[in-house]
């Protein structure tokens, strides 16, 4: 019976090791959990957008979504269905009223939509910008494409194609700010770097692909040498390829394009279009949630406090390109 | 003696069920732990800078450890000692050789440096620059100031001072390209932003202070109704004060710095200088550090796998610009 005794005590000792070393443990790993970058499943981060229902978003809230798994917090995703300024204030409206824990938006318009922006900031809730921007808003970064850096990229390509030599055209629309960066950073670099290309036309394509198959056999029949030309939208581009074929020049004229639309992909497919830029989508989205989230916990720089004027995140975010080929146009198919 | 052994039954029995408990405890928040962004402490990323003495340097350093912190990994700082070019290039590869999960760097020379960056990519180190890039490099981001829109920046604070008219002058040093970039942001601005001011003077200042003085003094000879100067170094800035002092100006003639030197910030006290701009130091740091354990850690833009030309991230970040002023130049001195 003593035996027994002994036998009993022995087993609740063990135990009560057991439960000590299992006390700390979990107190240590409670510790480790607080000191990774994790937030709460209740804090909801919202991305906003406009015409909604687009493939181009689907990156976008992709990257957002990746953040917002990694740092265990929620997202909502709203957007006005059309093409529409006050459409998108109302959503953004809606959503302010919610009081996320911060908004990510696409702005459709910059002067209409900051009232709305600045009301969101001014009322504690972090706002950036990403894709499409407001620069005279209170938001408090803009994750897009440097346009002119675009530009840049694919001079770069076709000199690669053309083997740095010969007469380039591009097709573009000239009244839009961001299409004029584009245009400006491909002309300044075959300029500057490429001694034996030159710029021979820019015409408008107005975004339109009838526009702009148009505007590309206007340039190849001025200039029947022409090696490459440079579409900088996403819609143009097949008019541009189109074009090529009518006049018998695949692989000729080599065609660099705009976004990966999949009328763009298939014409990559049949060789009618050589390249074309895909825009960093996934990393607006991942960093748009990543910024909201220091905003949020406010683990931003030190120097900033609560002043006005003060950058708390960096302002500006390139999210670059990536030139889509041959080689890897099987990836940028929606799946 | 039954009702003992019944007691000591219940005993385990409660001990066991704790066990249980603890055990499920413990591994659910173990899956807490490997959901939120965390890394091993043995996961040691290096900040390499060239005069790694320098005060500049310290701000971002904060930001690389701070987000280390958050991060639950290391941090390690290694610099060239003085402006040596050579001697980065050994401090460099020695940080190779060790394998570190990841490397930020300035680069004292971008062409020099490249060879060394792209050793480091292609040995799978992740690399990213701030504050003084090499474009040509494989290194994967780049954050630093962008000085165009310094220069930006500094116009507005310009207009505000001078109540939006009247002359205004330049000092710079005109053949480096960071400050003909701030140099072209302060003037486009001015020109198309602010009708009634007008940028009627741009004078090499060579980053000397005795220089700077001598061009602020020019200048204000040659325009003597000139009612702001900006000064687009570090060092220069006390001597456009210092001329403005001679001259009998002060406050009269409103001058704009940049960086956060002692001797910048002392004549903000001093009211001979109104206004400096303060560089993003710490988001440099910080942000770069996250890119890093990024790339550590494979969590990037899924479309880029392991292909050339793909951005797995941003790559290019604006840290952006603070505007120092009597109102919070406390903050601003080293602590």
């Amino acid at each position: 019976m003593k035996r027994l005794h002994v036998v009993y005590i022995l087993i609740v000792a063990i135990f009560l090791v057991y439960a000590i070393f299992m006390y700390y443990e979990g107190a240590s790993s409670e510790i480790r959990v607080q000191e990774g970058l994790s937030g709460e499943i209740d804090e909801t981060y919202v991305m906003v957008t406009f015409q909604a229902g687009i493939e181009y978003w689907k990156s976008v809230l992709k990257g957002f979504e990746d953040a917002a798994s990694k740092l265990n917090v929620s997202v909502e995703y709203r957007g006005s269905t059309q093409y529409d300024v006050q459409e998108q204030i109302t959503v953004l409206e809606q959503v302010i009223a919610k009081k996320p824990a911060g908004i990510a938006l696409t702005a459709i318009d910059p002067d209409a939509l900051t009232p709305s922006i600045n009301k969101a900031v001014d009322a504690g809730i972090p706002v950036v910008l990403f894709d499409s921007g407001a620069s005279g808003s209170k938001a408090y970064s803009f994750l897009a494409t440097d346009n002119y850096n675009a530009g840049v990229t694919a001079a770069h390509k076709m000199a690669e194609l053309v083997n740095g030599r010969g007469k380039v055209g591009v097709v573009t629309l000239p009244n839009q700010l961001n299409h004029q960066q584009r245009t400006a950073g491909f002309k300044d670099t075959i300029a500057a770097h490429y001694p034996q290309m030159e710029v021979v036309a820019v015409r408008d394509g107005k975004g339109d692909q009838i526009v702009s198959r148009e505007a590309a056999l206007a340039i190849m029949r001025e200039h029947p040498d022409v090696a490459g030309l440079f579409n900088t939208d996403a819609v143009g581009g097949v008019g541009v390829g189109e074009a090529v074929w009518l006049e018998r020049k695949t692989g000729q004229v080599r065609v660099i394009g705009f976004d990966t639309d999949k009328g763009t992909l298939d014409m990559i497919k049949d060789g009618l279009i050589s390249a074309t830029l895909a825009q960093g989508t996934w990393n607006m989205g991942y960093w748009s949630l990543q910024f909201l989230f220091h905003l949020h916990h406010g683990i931003v720089s030190p120097a900033a406090g609560n002043r006005t004027g003060v950058s708390p995140l960096p302002v500006q975010v390139d999210t670059g390109v990536t030139v889509v080929t041959l080689e890897n146009v099987d990836d940028y198919y929606a799946k």
